[in-house]
């Protein structure tokens, strides 16, 4: 049966003061009033039924999630008491999944992009996992082709096409976030796609690759799958590192048992990890100032404005350029978008003088 | 016996949003949680006692200030029903006065800046008062002694000295805000000092030099005193004209009765007209960045934060500089510095489209 695991972790700092400790960026209402959470929630729901998804998510954020999907079945919610990066992030619900139905075919999706249109996502995810159903030897990769030669995603060299599956190809190579040339020849060459962080593998070829490549981890997690209550002493103690590192490279040069296979995801496909991107998803005047607040502008251009404060103060911008603008009931914040992206160093400084506010 | 008159009327739109239509700049809590209004009538406390302070104010004030001032008699408060320039509310009080007191000596003075040390304005004022008390046919006004090559005041050019009261002198001319060159040459020469705007004259002397220069305003304001219920019919037909234009120049210049003379105030004198001087009067970190905000910045330089919302937001300032970043309870400004001035049109844009915020 296909099941559908959604990773929502991490802290989400690059969006302060909207992201805090005890809010991550994927529960953030956005976009349109809803979080990227809830977002990816309605892509899976295009695929699966509720009780064949899982999200995974940090242990402090288990509650905030059970309120935003009230469908979601509690068993289904698993809560990391610490992060562990994406490879334990896949294992642990794999080996669940495989506790539960030995058959389980799983799509591991991401939390942190905007994905449109829909559709073409849910058919991509079809013939993924109609590949991964019908070779017990594969990880799917989702591969999104490019629209520009961003240098803040790591990429996919296309191999050999698949005979029976149009568009989908062996991988060849994982290549890391490249220099701005090498994107603008890996985009221009036509064979390379963004590597999306998505995958759709059987739960017993996933755990058969970590059992060959990481055997201490894959004996934990499967312990840890059939003793749930010893969650607290055993995740901790996993070794913190990619699943893309760990078992999608090794797999891809013939370091296992399985292979992995790309396929194409014709989508809009956008991170919403800094304000820049945010910037993209709101209405802009006429000025390119793009804004969810109530503002008012002279001689102002290309400003970022977020105001999720609920104050509905009047926000006015006069004379001012490539700001980012944002307002939460407690915290204020106003940068440069060349700078925006330091706002972790900014977050560091406050958590030491004004602990409350970061 | 001495009085003194505190204009505090005008709109100050060039501080919105601190300033709005209800909360005119001289009610706003600027310095230390007091208003302009409050320093300029403790200043006046030292010279005379409450029963002898009068303020002239825009007639919608009327109970903000009686609440600012408690101590002032309710017979000492002016309200205009419409602002007519600063002849009419030099001559009002001057007429109402004299009809108190026949030998009533006026210091007519601003609201607008902050001034110090205190007691060289009382000692100046003194000086002022004892010139006017003794020459029954002088206008005094006061010039501050120019610290800088200010194109924002106008200028006293000084003439003879006065005999008998060191320091003190005729003026030969009044000079309009000079361009920067001229301001320059002003400063270096000695021979000019900033028009403060601040007068000490006996109310008969100057009622009669109104009499022989505006013989029809004249009439009215005298008309005005004896019934002060025809406030509303007669105030709005005031001739609108500053005192400066129709008295002081004119009476400079021979045209009248008296001679206008000048008495040096050596005192810190800014105006807070704007956020700029407002910005000297406030706390500055070592990034030059004044602030009555608890803010936090990184790599953010020479910025005005000004935080009147009461809200306890932390403001956190990201790469930034020469910005003014001003917040009430219901709306919030970011300008650059430069354009700061063009606030005014920003406001009448408000005014049009979300004139609640205006």
């Amino acid at each position: 049966m296909r099941y559908v695991v959604i990773m929502a972790g991490g802290s989400g700092t690059r969006l302060w003061p909207l992201s805090r400790k005890g809010t991550p960026k994927q529960l953030l209402k956005l976009i349109s009033g809803q979080s990227l959470l809830q977002l990816a929630y309605e892509r899976a729901s295009r695929v699966v039924p509720p009780e064949r998804i899982v999200v995974v998510t940090g242990e402090a954020y288990l509650d905030a999630v059970a309120r935003e999907l009230p469908a979601l079945p509690a068993e289904n919610l698993l809560g990391e008491p610490e992060g562990r990066d994406s490879l334990n992030a896949c294992a642990w619900p794999a080996a669940v999944l495989l506790r539960r139905d030995p058959d389980a075919v799983i799509a591991q999706l991401t939390a942190d992009h905007v994905i449109e249109p829909v559709d073409a996502f849910a058919g991509a995810l079809d013939q993924a996992f109609t590949i991964a159903e019908s070779s017990p030897d594969v990880l799917v990769t989702l591969g999104v082709v490019p629209t520009s030669a961003h240098t803040g995603y790591g990429y996919l060299q296309r191999g050999e096409p698949l005979a029976d599956h149009p568009g989908a190809c062996a991988v060849a190579n994982f290549k890391e976030k490249p220099p701005l040339a090498t994107a603008a020849m890996y985009v221009t060459s036509g064979d390379y796609w963004w590597n999306a962080g998505m995958f759709v593998w059987r739960a017993s070829t996933f755990l058969e690759q970590l059992r060959l490549l990481e055997p201490t981890t894959y004996a934990d997690i499967m312990t840890l799958a059939d003793h749930p209550g010893r969650l607290a002493e055993i995740f901790p103690t996993l070794t913190k590192i990619s699943v893309d590192y760990a078992i999608l490279e090794p797999v891809a040069h013939g370091k296992a048992s399985a292979r992995v296979v790309a396929v194409p995801l014709g989508v809009d496909w956008r991170d919403v990890g800094g304000f820049a991107s945010l910037g993209e998803l709101l209405p802009s005047d006429s000025d390119d100032n793009a804004s969810n607040a109530l503002i008012q502008t002279l001689d102002a251009t290309n400003n970022i404005v977020l105001d999720h404060s609920g104050s509905g103060q009047l926000i006015a911008l006069l004379g001012v350029s490539d700001l980012v603008i944002v307002q939460t009931p407690d915290a204020i914040l106003v940068a440069t978008k060349d700078q925006a992206e330091k706002v972790k160093a900014l977050v560091a400084k406050i958590a030491e003088s004004a602990p409350d506010y970061a």
